[in-house]
């Protein structure tokens, strides 16, 4: 039995998810919401140790398998330790990535399968879904230019990121779950107003 | 395609994996084998890294979940990186703990399910499964006297032990792949001999 809002945050390198995130968070906490702020992979002490691993950019042999299963480990504690406590207290999640990364990135990109990678995801959570998704849809090569490109992900090569980004926007055309998409190419005010408004919305709801 | 031999040593803590693993790498290199002698979790870079946190006795608070996707994250990358490269040059491998183990700790008695156990790993390793398995069968209170007790796995409890060496049993009587169960409690030159012997019969049929 969870009570607070649990919100994903969605997209490739580069698309603007820790600048939103973070402006949401104070939105929320200015009407009075007990925010958690997260991020994945990690989030937690043991998926934070998890994440090393998985950005680690001397790791050049790392099969598929392995990178899908430890996004799905992490999350798992993640889920467990931190989000789960967090909802059930009444706080509001806001989570930087959650399993649609997963889907996009092992999923579609690396071809493990979409339904294959959500199965994991579902099962290392204990179900754990997000009231709601925001999709921030940039497309590769604008992200590009907004990364680091220092982690293992984010090396990967332009074809990866654009099929990162085509794989979002089946995601969020297939999800069965409450979500927006936002253009995120737009100036950065203007995204942070269009998640105001969706959030306002979700919140009426509720 | 894999041409080599592809053997696994299972059973619980203090078993005598780790000597009798040695001790059959030695024989089979005494037949003139080319033996890779490699152990759970670990074995690659990326699996030890992995080992690390899995048995970081410092972690208390490590969900069931993510214990079971690291143990399979850790056997993609063995699998990938170390095992079927070995087999497909012709070597003998020799696994100190493989599927089954994951099967007994985390399917049986942390209660996640055996069949969705071994289905992860299955899904990990491509479906590379062992082509002969050796249980090593030692009630929980002969094994804990002969480990060191200081890693995550070692120090749970004795009920959780006891229902490992159950697990395996049920493993073993169930399973479909070709096995022998060998009584580890016996002295240490005979449980070898009957390794060796058991191995005999293994090479003869191929």
């Amino acid at each position: 039995m969870t009570t607070g809002l649990f919100i994903a945050i969605e997209g490739g390198e580069g698309a603007g998810k820790s600048t939103h995130s973070k402006r949401l968070a104070e939105y929320l906490q200015s009407l009075g919401h007990e925010v958690v702020l997260t991020r994945e992979p990690g989030g937690t002490p043991t998926a934070e140790k998890i994440r090393k691993i998985l950005l680690d950019p001397e790791i050049t042999d790392m099969p598929d398998h392995t990178e899908a299963l430890l996004f799905a480990a992490s999350r798992a504690d993640h889920a467990a330790n931190l989000i789960r406590p967090a909802l059930e207290r009444g706080a509001t999640v806001i989570c930087d990535r959650y399993f649609d990364s997963s889907v996009a990135y092992q999923g579609f990109s690396r071809g493990l399968g979409a339904e294959k990678v959500r199965d994991l995801s579902l099962w290392a959570t204990g179900n754990l879904i997000p009231d709601f998704t925001i999709y921030l849809d940039v497309p590769a090569e604008a992200g590009e230019q907004r990364m680091d490109g220092t982690d293992r992900m984010e090396i990967q090569s332009r074809d990866f990121h654009e099929a990162v980004h085509q794989a979002f926007r089946d995601i969020a055309a297939g999800s069965p779950y409450p979500n927006v998409v936002i253009d995120a190419t737009a100036p950065k005010d203007d995204v942070a107003a269009a998640i105001r408004i969706a959030i306002d919305g979700v919140l009426e709801s509720r």
